[in-house]
C-alpha cells in the first residue's frame, strides 16, 4: 500500500439526532454512562471513559433519527489541505466548517462520500478530563470509546475502491455472496487504526445509517451493561442480545436509543496491520456468520436503520434500494 | 416447616435416554466436558468437575429422547424406608431399585410423583475422582454439578402442595397468570439445597421433561461454553442464546442434545433457606420474567420438551393438554 | 450425624467495633457498596445486595477494633430455647439478648463459646428491601451477602467436636500439622449451609478474630473492588491482593477497615452436603495451602487479628498464645 | 510528528535461550498454550492464537536464559534498506540476516541499540495457520498474540530521544524520578502499534532484559491462566501475582520460565495514536505506578532479569550499574 499524504487515525466521533433531548440524555447518560463535557440547547457533547477530548459522540435535537455523520481524525493539519485537493480532484461534494461550528472542534472537512454518507474530517479538538483510572467515578455501564460506524449502502464495489485506494483504509474481513463467477462482495470491514473496524460497509437499501459501535474491555462488562439498562426500565432498547459474531469475532449487544439510534457494545477484536493479512472471508450463507453461535439477529436489526443527512442542506436522503447485481 | 423423618439433600442426577450413545457421548464430553465414569452397552455414566460421586448424569440407549427419572439424594438409608412408608400411605405408584441397577448406586426407590414426573431416592453412591482443583485436566466448558430440573405438568395447585406438605420442599419464586380472583399459580422454583431450585414445576402439556440444569461458575464461563459448542460444530444446538432469567436472577443458556434432551448452564443464584423467605412473585406477563433483558424465548424453548418415562414398565407416557382453569 | 432438635441456618450477621463511625460508614458504604439500613449515635446497621433483612454487618462505636459478636440464624424461634437448655448442660457462659436491644432482631441467646468467641444466635428478624435485581441502583461493588467467619482459637480439638457434636456443624475442609502419630488438626472449615463454611476455625494465639467473609458472584466482581477502593483512595487497606484458596478454592481479596477489622470479598466455593462428603484433608507445610498459585500472604494477614468482646461485660479477652502439642 | 521514510508496524517476536528444550516447551506448550509450528534441533518456534505467521516466540538451546533479539516488523521490504541506511548514518552496530537463517523468515537486519538491547527488523514471514476462531481447539491458556518487550537500560534519556527521533516511536506514559530540577525521566512506554506499548525503557543496570509480554483478552482468562499453570505443578513459577499496573491501566500476571526468563500476560491498555495525546506522568514513588492496588512487586521482580546477546558474536553482554545522575 503507497503511503498517502494525509493519515488518517481513526473513526473518531458522530453526531446523531434526537427529537428529546432530555430523554437522550437520561438513555446516553443514565443508561449508557457516556460523560457530558458540555451542551446547549440543541445538542450534548458526550465522551467515553478513555476519551481525553471533548466528545466521541454529539446528540443533536431534530425531527427524527438520523446520522448528521460520521467524523475521522486526522494525524496533522495539514492533512485536511491535501483532503481537500484529494476530494476536489475527485469531484466529491465537500464544504468546510469553521472552527467551533461544532463546539470543541477545530476546523473540519465534510464530505458527501460515494456511497452518500456524510463523513468529517478533522485534526484539531479540546481537551477534556480523561477518566480512566478514575474507577469510583464510573458508570455501572464503562463505555472506554467509539470504536466504528456501520453504514449501509448500495454500491459497496465502487465504495470500497474509493476508501482503499483513495483514503488509504485497509479490509480486515468481508463477506461474499454467490459462487464462482456470481460471487460479489457483499460487505467490508475496513480500518485505519489496526483493529477490525473504524467503517463497516453493508449492502442494503441506502445510504443509511446502521450503528455506532463502542468499545468495552471484556463480555462481562456488556452483560452487567444489559443488566443495568434492563434494571433502569430500558430492557425494550435491548434489541440483539450478547452474543459473538462470526466475522470480527467480536462480542457485542445492540442497543437502540429512545428514537431508535442504534448503539453496538463490542469487545474481542484483534491486530490487523500486518503488511501480509489476508482479509478473512465470509460468505452470506455461512450461519456462524452473523452470530458465530448461531442464532438469528431479529429482522428489526436485519431491516431498520436511520436515514443520513445531506451535508450541505442537512435535509435527509432518500434511501435507494440495492440494486442486484444478479439481475445485471 | 416441621420437621420431616427423612431429610432430601438435593437433586443429584438425571437419565436420559440417547439414540445413539457414540453421538451421545460427543456432545456430553467432547462438548460439554463431562467426564465419564464408566460405561457398557447401553449406558455412559457421566460426573461433572465439582462430583466425588459415580455420575450426576445417564445417558441410556433407547429409541427417542426421554426422561428416565431424576434423582434426588437422601441424608441416610433409613430415610429410603421412611419415604417408602410415606408413599405406600400416598397411594403413590413405586418400586425398589436393587443395589447396582443403577451402576454405582445402592438401593434406590422409584415413584411416579403425582404429576407423573418418574423420581427416585438414594442414598449411597461409589465415590469417584474429585477434578475440581485439577485445573490442568479441566475440559474447556466448565460445568461444576447438576443443579436442578424442570418439569413440565398438568396439576401445579396439587403438585405444589405435595412437594411443600410431604416432601419439605420450600419455594424460592412463583408465576401466576391471571389478575385478582383469577389469578393462579402457573409455575414454581423448589429446592430442598438452599439455592433457587432442585425442581421447577412449570404448567404445560405433560408430564413432559424440559431440561437439566448444570451449575457453572460465572457467565463468562458460559460464554466460553457457547464459543467452544459452536467452534466444535454444535451451533445449532445452542437453542436460546445466553441471558439473565428474571425468575431465579440467573444468567443462562439452553442447548439441546443431538436427540433433543435439553441442557440448561446456569450461575448465579443466591441463598434461600431463611426462615422468613418470601417467595418472589412473578406474574407471566411481565415482559422481565423469561428474560431480564426483555427477549422472548424462541418457540422451541416453549413448545418443545421430551416425553417421560413410567417407572414400573419403561413405557413413555403420553402427555396430557393443560386444562385451562378460566374455563372452569 | 444426628438429627439436632434445632437447625443452625447460616452464619448471618456480625457485629465489629469501630472507632469513628463516619469514617467506617465511608469505607463500608462507599467503598463496599453495603447499604445502610438504620443507624444511631453508635451503630451503623448495613445490608448486603441479596439480603431481605435489616443487617448482616452492625459497625458500633468503641476504643479500638474488636469483634462484638458473630451471629447464627436459627430456623424456628423454638431453637433458641432448645439452644438454651443445650448450653445450660454444657455450663457455657450465656445470656438472652431483648428483642430490639440490638436494633431490627428479635430476642437472641448469646454465648461465649468454648474457645472464647462471643457468638449469637436469633431466629427473627425485621424485613428490609432486598436490592438483588436493581442493578441500576448497584454500587461497583456487589457484596452479595455474607458467608463466613474466621476466628483464632487456642484449643481446636476441643472446639471442633464441640462444633460437630452439640452443634451439628459439617467439616468441608481441614489442616493438619506434623507427620504420622504426631499430626494434629491445626484448623477446620466447618459449615451448615451446603457450602465450604459458616465458620473457620485457626489455631493462632486467640481468641482473636480473624475476618468476616462476604460473597461476591465472580472473581471479576472482586478485581472491580480493588479498581473501585484504590481509586477512591483505600490502596492501603488491600491487604492481600486478589488470589485462589488452596483451601476452599475460593477466589479472595482481603481488606482492612480503617480501624484494622479484616474483611474478605469471596467466591467460589462449592456444594458440601453430600452424605458421604470426606473432608478435604492440607497439610499445613503445603504451599499450595494458603495460596493455590503459591505467593505468600503477607505478614500481616498471618500475625494480626483483633480482639474479642466477653459477652457479659463487653471487655475485651486477652488472648492467649498458642500452646505448641509438639512439646507435650 | 514527521513522516518517516519507513514504517515500524510493530513488535512481532522475541527470540530467547533456555537450557534444556523439552522442559521449556512444556512450559511454553502445555503450560502457556502457545502453538508450535517448526522445531528443530535447537529451536522451537512458537505462535499465539490470533497469529497468521510463523512466530512470535522463537526458544533456542543455549548455556542460560538470556534475549537473542527482539524483533519488529516493518510494513513493507523497502522499509529495510531505509532503516540499513539509518543505522549506517547513526554508526550503530548492525547485520543483515539471511531468509531463514532465522526459520520462516525472509532477510532482517539485526542492531544493537544504543541501550546495547539487540533489535531486528523484518518484513517477510511465512504464514501459519491462525487459530482465532477454532476455540475447541484453544488450550486452557489462551494467549492471543505478542504485545511488547521490557528492556533494562542504563542510558534512558539517550534512547527515548533515540527511538523518538529516529524510529518514531511515540510515548503512552514515563515515569520520573526527583522533583523541580533534578526530576529526570525514569522509564518509558512506547509504541508504534497505537496501544500503550511495543517497548518499554526502565532505568537499571544494563542492558538486561526484563519480560516479554503477551495479549490475554481480559483479566478473567488471566486469572484462569495461573489456575491451569499451579494446578500443573508450576506454582513456583508465579513470580508476580494478578494486580492492575497504575503504569499503563493494565491488568498482569508476571511469569518465570523454567530458565528464568520472565513472561507478562497482559490485558487492559487503550488507544494511544490521537495526534495531541499527553503522555501520562508518574512519579516513581507513587504507591499506586507499579501495582495501582498499592501492593510492591517481590524482590525477585524488582532485582532479576536475564543478559542480552551481542548481535554478531552471540556473547552475553556483562550489564552496567545505573549511574545515578544525583551524583553527576
Amino acid at each position: 500500500m503507497s503511503r498517502k499524504p494525509f493519515d488518517i487515525v481513526r473513526l473518531h466521533h458522530a453526531e446523531v439526532t434526537v427529537t428529546d433531548l432530555e430523554r437522550a440524555r437520561h438513555f446516553y447518560c443514565e443508561g449508557l454512562g457516556l460523560i457530558e463535557t458540555e451542551s446547549d440547547d440543541n445538542h450534548i457533547y458526550l465522551r467515553a471513559l478513555e476519551d481525553a477530548n471533548h466528545h466521541c459522540l454529539v446528540l443533536t435535537k431534530g425531527e427524527q433519527a438520523s446520522l448528521n455523520h460520521i467524523s475521522y481524525r486526522v494525524s496533522s493539519d495539514q492533512d485536511l489541505d491535501e483532503l481537500d485537493q484529494l476530494f476536489s480532484r475527485l469531484g466529491v461534494k465537500k464544504r468546510w466548517v469553521a472552527p467551533g461550528e461544532e463546539k470543541g472542534q477545530g476546523r473540519a472537512l465534510r464530505i458527501q462520500d460515494p456511497g452518500g454518507i456524510p463523513v468529517e474530517f478533522f485534526y484539531e479538538m479540546d481537551k477534556a478530563e480523561r477518566m480512566l483510572q478514575k474507577f469510583h467515578l464510573h458508570h455501572q455501564v464503562k463505555i472506554k470509546r467509539i470504536d466504528h460506524a456501520n453504514c449501509l449502502i448500495t454500491n459497496i464495489d465502487e465504495l470500497y475502491d474509493w476508501y482503499s485506494n483513495h483514503l488509504g483504509f485497509r479490509t480486515s474481513e468481508y463477506t461474499v455472496k454467490g459462487e464462482g463467477t456470481d460471487e460479489s462482495v457483499w460487505a467490508a470491514w475496513m480500518h485505519r487504526k489496526p483493529s477490525v473496524h473504524d467503517l463497516a460497509l453493508i449492502s442494503e437499501k441506502g445510504p443509511r445509517y446502521h450503528h455506532t459501535g463502542f468499545w468495552m474491555d471484556d463480555a462481562k462488562t456488556i452483560l452487567d451493561a444489559c443488566d443495568h439498562l434492563a434494571s433502569l426500565g430500558y430492557y425494550r432498547n435491548i434489541e440483539r442480545t450478547p452474543g459473538r459474531h462470526g466475522t470480527s469475532n467480536a462480542f457485542f449487544v445492540y442497543l437502540r436509543d429512545p428514537d431508535g439510534n442504534r448503539v453496538e457494545l463490542y469487545t474481542g477484536d484483534y491486530f490487523t496491520n500486518d503488511p501480509d493479512w489476508e482479509p478473512v472471508k465470509w460468505h452470506l450463507d455461512d450461519p456462524q456468520r452473523a452470530t458465530f453461535w448461531g442464532a438469528a439477529p431479529p429482522e428489526s436489526w436485519k431491516k431498520e436503520a436511520v436515514p443520513v443527512q445531506d451535508i450541505l442542506t442537512g435535509d435527509l436522503i432518500t434511501p435507494q434500494p440495492l440494486k442486484t447485481r444478479e439481475k445485471a
